[in-house]
């Protein structure tokens, strides 16, 4: 089978490009072809398969075209641009998380072999704050540019199943930690700065207080839950393809004694607490928990604890991040 | 003020138009100069202010620019593809309904006056069915591409708000009866003409079975909404843009036996139960109910009754309807 990654050089996309070169199969059958598509060309990629490497703009339907070429059987969109980019730059967020996913649309469409599409919504595109505890058909009411984006991809790409011209699982991510090099402009960068920079050795500013929670799953969950969703039977989804998978909720607190647990106080005691108003009126908005009930019984797994979170970013990427940061 | 109403020569836009010109004014200001706009060039209107009259496309963003002058403090955004039509062709919705809704929202950025945007969603971006009394939370899942790209449009135009971009009420309308003319490609065509048609002398088909509940508003009430909508204070919305407006639950039979009350048993005769799958597909989906509890508070007034809906319409677009038909 052919396989896609849409932002193929991101975070998620090369964890799951290395997940796939390390099973050399999807679903048990083994993948023929890999391509994976960024903005800059993807980091070769050791794997079982033949691997083609593209630089493109997910917006340009040309070159989304070419990167789904006939036969490809699963698309991967990750190809996104970030919360906080998204509201400094509406246009830029616009084109990229509506018009590129809308150029996703008609590539698949043009195959004409109905290809499963994994795309990856975000808690960003619903709000509730920290009381929530939201329901499996909680509404959409973004407070973010970012999460309409996402809320508007989801509308476009469950119309497209519907019709057939795909099959399409959109995956409401948490949250993801811990992201291994620097600091990203995702507003809910600090959730994964506080674990990453003290195990680095550096001091690091929480922009909310120890009390705030989060929505969170660590990205060997996410892969996980990709693989689940490219695979999994889509007839029990009906219309509804928006699935809340089954993150954790986190306080800041919880995730500072993880990090204590696993590196002591002295790595704890790196990070200080420094309120950033416009970081807060970003986050306040996401829901802090969600029931995650539907996507339990449509088979996703269950998150890992937070302590097995943090040893796993310690034994995958602290040392690459180290080298990648000069460290 | 200077006021738009795009997709002004359709229905409720030339309704709007009229009543406009009626009023002179919009919230007790004087109305100076008015721009109708549509597809094709609307209809002269007698009026107390200059009325503009323009041809174009509104995916075309620069034909909206120049329908969306400096100075216009409101815009009705009506223009669209309906429901069977956006069904039938997808492109073509995806044009109109997702670009022309993106082309009128930066139109209305450019202005950098933050016009009030009054924006008619429909109760076919939700799903539920004929058991369903849908709260005002509840969420959009559209059985169809139209009700998709409503939806999407009222992600856009809300998001827009909260940047103060401009300033959206998305009205989510019930099915509008009676429309006058012919039958159009709406796939709740049915609900106007199986009064219209009888009361014309004509046999008419009714695609589902009396049982069949719907959520109907008059032309009389739209048109009360939009002026609502165009002069409330929108700051008790919030992030929340969207409004159910209170229409009326009502099965085909109760319609029918307002039909009978003003024009007698011999013109409900002349409808007949043929059943239609491709309708009834559209249609079932729709929800028949909705609380409408938020919009109440807001000020928005209560639906007429079905007899007198009907009563307006021998009143008010009998006659004219006749005429367009040559009958
Ligand atoms: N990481 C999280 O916490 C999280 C949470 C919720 C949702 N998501 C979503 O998951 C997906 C992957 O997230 P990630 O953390 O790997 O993000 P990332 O920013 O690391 O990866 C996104 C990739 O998209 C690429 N991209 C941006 N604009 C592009 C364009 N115009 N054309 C082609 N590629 C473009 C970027 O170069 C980047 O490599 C994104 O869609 C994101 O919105 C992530
Ligand atoms: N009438 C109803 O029952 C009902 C119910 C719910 C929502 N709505 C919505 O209310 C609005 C008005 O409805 P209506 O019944 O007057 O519909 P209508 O079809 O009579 O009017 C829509 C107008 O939009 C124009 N239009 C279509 N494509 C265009 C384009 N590319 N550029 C410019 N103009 C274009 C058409 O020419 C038409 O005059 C529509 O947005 C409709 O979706 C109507």
């Amino acid at each position: 089978m052919r396989v896609t990654i849409l932002g193929g050089n991101g975070f998620l996309g090369r964890k799951l490009a290395a997940r796939l070169a390390r099973d050399g199969a999807l679903g048990g059958r083994p993948i023929a072809e890999l391509t994976l598509f960024d903005l800059t060309e993807p980091a070769r990629l050791e794997a079982p398969f033949p691997v083609r490497r593209i630089a493109g703009d997910v917006a340009d339907q040309a070159a989304v075209g070419g990167a789904i070429p006939p036969g490809t059987e699963v698309v991967f969109h990750l190809a996104a641009v970030v919360s906080a980019q998204a509201e400094a730059d509406y246009d830029l967020g616009l084109r990229v998380n509506l018009h590129g996913t809308l150029a996703v649309l008609q590539a698949c469409r043009a195959l004409g072999t109905k290809p499963r599409v994994v795309f990856t919504s975000s808690v960003a595109s619903f709000s509730g704050g920290q009381e929530a505890v939201l329901p499996d058909d909680a509404r959409q009411l973004p407070t973010n540019s970012y999460g309409a984006q996402k809320a508007i991809g989801e509308l476009l790409l469950q119309d497209a199943s519907r019709r057939g011209f795909l099959d399409a699982v959109n995956l409401r991510l948490p949250t993801v930690m811990v992201r291994p090099g620097r600091p990203n402009r995702a507003a809910s960068s600090f959730v994964s700065a506080i674990i990453r920079e003290p195990l680095l050795g550096l001091a690091t500013d929480c922009p909310v207080p120890e009390s705030f929670a989060v929505w969170i799953c660590s990205p060997r969950s996410a892969v996980g839950w990709f693989l689940h969703a490219a695979t999994m039977d889509t007839a029990p989804l009906g219309l509804d393809r928006g699935i809340n998978p089954p993150g954790r909720s986190a306080t800041v607190a919880k995730i500072l004694e993880a990090l204590e647990r696993v590196a002591g106080p002295e790595a704890r005691a790196r990070v200080r607490f420094v309120p950033d108003p416009e970081v807060q009126a970003i986050v306040e908005g996401w829901p802090a928990a969600f029931e995650a009930e539907r996507a339990r019984l449509l088979g996703f797994a269950e998150q890992e604890s937070l302590e097995e979170l943090v040893r796993a970013f310690v034994a995958e990427d602290l040392e690459a991040t180290r080298r990648d940061r000069g460290l």
